[in-house]
């Protein structure tokens, strides 16, 4: 079989990542993107840093009849509505890489994010972090993961799953400079960003964060937590991200020896994510499609703490995305993304 | 009058900008310098990058007799004799920026560092962070802060001398790479640092950094504080410091405004640290004698979060050694370092 | 003699370094700073990176009247629209960092810069490299030379003036990002720059960056030189500038030590200009207002060459501008720029 | 067929690199690596920053005897004696990736290197830069060219078979830090080459890089050229390298379009180089096989100026040695390097 494949929104960062991978891939027998930013150029013109292996020219429209697949890659609110024509086109899966369809319910989506433009559909999303979740198992939408979520997912859940009486979770995380966008702006000038590190994700004197939801609620699914801290960091590398997560319990805490031996049970079957003794490192992670996790106990203040280093286009958004598509259809989780391994 | 200063260990980063700011202090009548690792080289030929303003070949040793003034930036127990040695030269005044004469038991210094080589000077030392605890007031010996210790008590000592049940403190730390010291090695390669970034201080499942006991029972001199955890990262930037400080209450949070107020109360006088509502950058405090700080509330979680920044190698080590000469000596705090404020 | 002196175009890099230079000088009594792009932010937040040692806001506009010394950092055309008005307002000197008064007929300009608003001043500039071509000698208008020139200039203008038969001359220089400008790019997005190298000043198959008639003319007023080859490359580093200067004689070619004692000749007296046997870093004048030169014969090739560092917002821009204004009002060169030194 | 392989110097960048590429080709049946310097240690520990798609642990020793393929990346001299013992050990190909034997006389090596252990060889290596002078064609040595050569010799072979009266060749060549090698050391501690650029390869008021005359002579062997100029720089970038060659001829000037008409006949057959209009970028080649070409005229100053990309640890070096022992077998130069091209 050989698939027809649709990317929307082709000129950001995860996009482009997109594209790279779909073209390399085995089964996609065509390929169409639509970019409206950069329409016309060559995408090594506009992102050199992170395109390698591949060139092509982004174009800006393409028809959405025919699409066995489409991959959404817009802005949040604006997904939405293009998931809705393409589901209404008849495409068989779309995967939607905004945070449209990530919220187990619409009130709290209208909090963080405004009025939702295709309500209806929020029923049919699959939260698509297949390690915890598992596959899609034939629903239209796969809510792609938050790169931050991923991350703090796959370290959390395994915990929450098995120990009680958490009391208290603080995220720490780093992020490339990707992680803000491919849009021009000061704060991402190469002579702002350089040389420079600092927290972001507080307003008017609160952290805010929109990832804090749905890093709550898909815990929630797993076992019992209470509200989570998530406060995020820009630090001067190209992409990546690290996160250090402490987590404090009513009653004992778990051994970190423990906690390894639960991440080997859970992800043992699964080729991207690992857990090793010694703390990743982003370097471990960049430019591959895998999750490093560690733990380590802080004795002295009776807590643990976790790590997870990813890489935020891929594992945390372009290669999951793929890899969420071959399991929604029945490929191999690392199908065309053996060398991201 | 003009003063005869001293450096031992001047082939160190921290060591490299001592002379640096003390070559252009209008006290420091004769500066001399003892490194052993370069001697003989011109210190823009070792330190490129962190030495402007002047040029100076290295010496290997100095003599001791009639030092108004040393600093030692050796490594911990050798400073300790040094100092001994130094004040049995009859130097004046010492500033010593191991961790030698930081804690407040010799028995506690023996518990993360083994035995100490001048103990019976362990009571003379001033702890030198002046915004916290003052000027040394005749002691002999300052004991220089640590970069990580620095930025956590300006940031949570206002807080533990006012608020009463804090539960728990999580310290997330970024530091640049001089923070991992002068001598080349694997991890501060270029090719191994650029474009990552890792949690450290974590050796057999355990959070264990050298710093975490400094924070602990210098925040206890002010109120009453729990065990901290701390946990340091390597970012890809040369120079600077950022922390992220999460706070929990038995009972009521306070409110970020109230932490500014605190701030602004505690180091109104004080030049060279500065609490604003927006979260600091790295790159705002980078090459600086200043410390940023700031605080922020995560009401759906109930905890305090509170940002500092400093530059590790000026008012987390030698602008801050400087500053304790200063202050010890009846100058202005500022005295020679205006030009870094 | 307190001096009331004005910034126009304080949101450039230029402009913000002027602004840090001339806020701490010990002359300018009163300082007023224009920028249009980012009134009414301040400093810091604009530009984290590069600003330390003060904190002010960016006013829109100020007032010409009065004003002793006025500098402009606008893009060309505009810049010398500005400086017109300010004479006809009565500012005593005035010192144009862009590129309006830089070449030396009103032709040469418009071939590439295009109609020039101001022709009836051109005379009036002086040419503000003063190592190489003196003080401004009560001439109105400083044209504060290019970044590229002042590297070139310094290092090719003594080997000109003395040596004859120069038959080709190539330019190959690096610059960091800050070289690039301000305004936020596709180019100078982090991602972009960060682990990235081009050269650049290249389209439809010809090399034509505009600072080649500069340097050509300018050394054609000390000696005989052919036209030059300059090629410019964008490297990821914040700030800096190192030229790499091949140059081939049709008889003799003069020994590299005997340069050196060329450069001693000529710059002995000046206090940022300074050569050495060893090839200068960028990391050495980075931050700094000091030019370093050396020299190098390839024998087997029969060729000399040169090799200049300065830091491009700082001897190549602003740090040069203060050093004019100095010079013209009769002032030690490095007033207010000691710590640069 | 599969076949067995032997990697002497896995420690090294270039090694290392070799390390991954052959254990993801599809003709190696067995892969065994010699690392004395990390032998026990996981290559990721080692080098986080440039290794990915795999993990192994570097062992010391291996068994020469049964290889077909042997790659040697020991230094200079060491490798040329590691030769010598793999032929007599009945290794079938050996490719090297020192200097040993790529100059085409040993009284050249000697000029360079010292006394060459291996004489006798000297005229059984293949220089392997297939692009230019084809496959191995049955030789038992292949003397991978050095990572300068490669990229100035892929641009400036197809002028000089061409174009008659070269009077003048100036290669100004920048590359990452990864090309100054793994051993740590103070000129390529994170400290001190980030924010740091400078010319290299200059001793004794002399240019003297080794790789001058390799340049030299094998552009002689297409056609006549003079001594050529060779100025090497460091930027702070991990990986590639960027060449602008200044070329001078006694007649005519070729026409920048006539030349990319030659790159496209020499290379519209080879997978991996590649001129454009437009000048490359380091980002465009770096993590990639690729070498990408350009040119331009400098019509004021009459000179042809050649731009050449590529990545010194890929093309410059394990990617080719890869690419030459797939030509040298008879399979597609891409082999097992899709994922790169």
């Amino acid at each position: 079989m050989s698939l027809s494949v649709g990317v929307y929104g082709g000129s950001g960062y995860a996009g482009s990542e997109l594209v790279r991978l779909l073209s390399a891939h085995p089964k996609v027998g065509s390929l169409s993107v639509a970019s409206r930013g950069y329409a016309g150029r060559a995408v090594t013109e506009v992102y050199p840093h992170l395109v390698y292996g591949g060139e092509y020219v982004l174009p800006e429209r393409i028809d959405a009849s025919g699409l066995d697949v489409a991959f959404v890659a817009y802005g949040h609110r604006e997904s939405a509505e293009t998931v809705r024509e393409l589901l209404e086109a008849g495409a068989g899966l779309v995967v939607d890489l905004s945070a449209d369809f990530r919220l187990p319910e619409v009130g709290m989506y209208e909090e963080w994010y405004g009025a939702h433009p295709a309500p209806e559909l929020f029923g049919e999303a699959h939260y698509g972090l297949p390690e915890v979740f598992g596959a899609a198992q034939g629903r239209r939408i796969i809510a792609n993961p938050g790169c931050y979520p991923t991350a703090a997912l796959l370290a959390l859940a395994p915990v929450v799953r098995r120990a009680g009486g958490i009391s208290s979770v603080t995220i720490n995380a780093l992020s490339g400079v990707s992680g803000a966008g491919a849009k021009p702006a000061v704060k991402t000038h190469f002579v702002s960003a350089n040389e420079n590190a600092n927290a972001y994700g507080v307003s008017d004197g609160e952290t805010n964060h929109r990832h804090t939801p749905e890093i709550e609620t898909m815990l929630r699914r797993v076992g019992e937590c209470p509200a989570v801290t998530f406060v995020p960091h820009l630090i001067p590398a190209t992409r990546g991200e690290f996160e250090t997560i402490t987590v404090e319990f009513e009653g004992e805490v778990p051994d970190a020896r423990e906690v390894l031996g639960w991440y080997a049970e859970d992800y043992g079957g699964w080729r991207f994510v690992e857990a090793r003794e010694n703390v990743p490192q982003l370097a471990h992670v960049a430019n591959t499609n895998r999750a490093r996790l560690s733990a380590a106990n802080d004795r002295r203040a009776g807590k643990l703490v976790l790590f997870a280093a990813l890489d935020n286009l891929l594992k945390g958004a372009s290669g999951a995305a793929v890899q969420n598509m071959n399991l929604a259809l029945g490929y191999a989780e690392d199908l065309g993304l053996e060398w991201l391994a």
